[in-house]
C-alpha cells in the first residue's frame, strides 16, 4: 500500500498547458522567462478547480482575498518543447497562519521538466496586509495538503 | 438550408484559451497587448489540429515550411475577462500562390470580443524567401476555406 | 524647405526597445506575438513623455481617463532581431471627438521593420463609456498631430 | 574604506526597465509572472554590456556558447509599479567549472522590490552539454565577482 492509497480522496490536480512556437527561443525550447508564468497559471487554475470556478481574479475581486507571492524557487531539469503538452501537477505542501506553500511539478511525456516551490500570503487587497485565509480557502488547502 | 448545411464536412475549429488574473491589467480586463498573442496561438493550434499534431514548430523544423506574418488587423468589440473561457474560432478565408489569410473570431459566453484578420506567407526557412505551400498544407487550407 | 522645417516645434518622439534572446522564436527573430506589445508600450511611453511622466497607469488611476484600443493593424516589413535596438516612432494622426489614432513606425538600424495604426477611445474608467478627452490630453495630441 | 573602495574597477551594473500599465495586474502592481522575465533580461543586458554588445543571442549564435538556467529563486520584498523605473542591479556571485551564479537586486525609488539568485550552465548549443566557459566570458565574470 502506498502513501497514495491512503489518500484516495485526494485526486492529483494536473493543469495542462499547450506549449507553442511563440513560447520557444532560438534554442528551440521554451524560454526560461515563460516557465514561472506557466507555473503561476497552474496555481491559479488549482484554485479555480477547488473553488467552484473562482481563480485569483474572483478570489480578489469577488471574495476579497488576494494571495500575492513572497517567494518562488524553480529547478529546471529538462527542456520544455512544443512536442508534448506540459502537464503541471500542483499541490499545497504547507499551510501557515497567513501563508500557503505550493509545489508545481511540470512534466512532458512523463519526464520531469521543472519543479518549483511557491509561497503566497493571504491578504486583504484593500489594506495589502496579511490576514488569515477564509474558511473555505483554508478547507481546500487542508484537504489537499501533501507535505514535500 | 444555410451555407453551413452545404458544407457539412467543414467542422468549425474553435481553440479554447484560459484567461487568468495575470492576463489582466488594472482595468480588470485582459490587456490589449496579449490579445494578438492569443489569436496567434489559436492559428498555431489550427495547423496542429489539421496536420496530425504538427503546429508551427514542427512545420518549420520538421517539414521545412515557415509561415511568418506580413499583416494583422484586429477590431476589439468587447472586453475579455477571466470570467469565461475565450473561444477562438479560426478559419482560412483566402489562399494565394504563396500566402494564406486567416480570420480569428474570439468570443466569451457567446459574445464577440474581438475579430482579426491575419496574412501569412509560406517560406523556405533557410532562405527566408516565399514559396508555394506544400501539397498537404494547401489541401487543409482549401478544404476549410470559407470566404469572408 | 520640407514639411518638417515648418513644424520645428514638433520633435519626433522615438521610444527605444531592447530586443533580446527571450523575445525571439526558433526562426531567430522576434516573435510576431510580441510586436503589438512593443508598439503599445511605445504609445504608453508617448503619453508619459507628453504628460509630465504620466502614462496609461497614471492617466487611468490618477487622472480618471482611460484610452482602450478599439482597433489595431500592423504591416510587418522586415524581421526584428536583437542585433539592434528597436526604435519606435510614435505620433498621433487623427483626433476625433472621443478617439485618437496613433501611428507607430518601428525601425532597426534605419530600416523599417513594421508600421502600425492604432485607434483608442477616451473613456471614463468607472462607466467604461466614451467621453471627450480632458483639455491637456487634447492639447498634446493636437500639438503633435501629423496626418498620414 | 569600504569593500567598494578596494574594487574601484568594478562599476555597479544596473539595468533599467520601464514598467508600464500592461505589466500590471488588477491589483495595480506588476504581475509576479513578469518579474523573473525582468530579472532575466537584466542578466542578458549584463552580458551585452561586458561582451562588447553581445548578449545571449550573439553568445549562442555567433560565439557558440549558451548559458541556460538550471535554477532560479526570488524573494519578493515590495510591489513593483509603473510609478518608478525598475533598477536591476546584476552581478556574478560564483563561478564554477561549468556554471555561473548571478544575483539580481531590483529596486524602485531606492527601495528593494525583489532579489533573485540565478544559476546558469555554460553549454555547447549543438550538443546541449556542459562545458567550460570561453576565456573572455570567464574573464568578465571573474573581474566582476562579488560573493553574496
Amino acid at each position: 500500500m502506498t502513501a497514495h492509497d491512503t489518500r484516495a480522496d485526494q485526486a492529483t490536480f494536473v493543469h495542462e498547458i499547450r506549449v507553442g512556437w511563440g513560447d520557444c527561443d532560438p534554442a528551440q525550447i521554451a524560454y526560461t522567462g515563460h516557465l514561472p508564468r506557466f507555473a503561476l497559471s497552474a496555481i491559479d487554475a488549482w484554485w479555480e478547480h477547488h473553488l467552484d470556478g473562482d481563480g485569483w481574479f474572483q478570489m480578489e475581486l469577488d471574495r476579497g482575498t488576494g494571495t500575492p507571492f513572497v517567494h518562488m524557487s524553480l529547478d529546471f531539469r529538462s527542456p520544455v518543447t512544443p512536442r508534448h503538452r506540459l502537464m503541471c501537477e500542483v499541490w499545497p505542501v504547507k499551510l501557515g497562519n497567513t501563508s500557503v506553500t505550493f509545489r508545481v511539478d511540470a512534466r512532458q511525456n512523463g519526464s520531469l521538466c521543472f519543479e518549483g516551490r511557491f509561497v503566497c500570503v493571504f491578504i486583504d487587497p484593500n489594506a495589502f496586509s496579511p490576514k488569515s485565509p477564509p474558511e473555505d480557502m483554508r478547507a481546500v488547502v487542508t484537504a489537499n495538503l501533501r507535505p514535500e
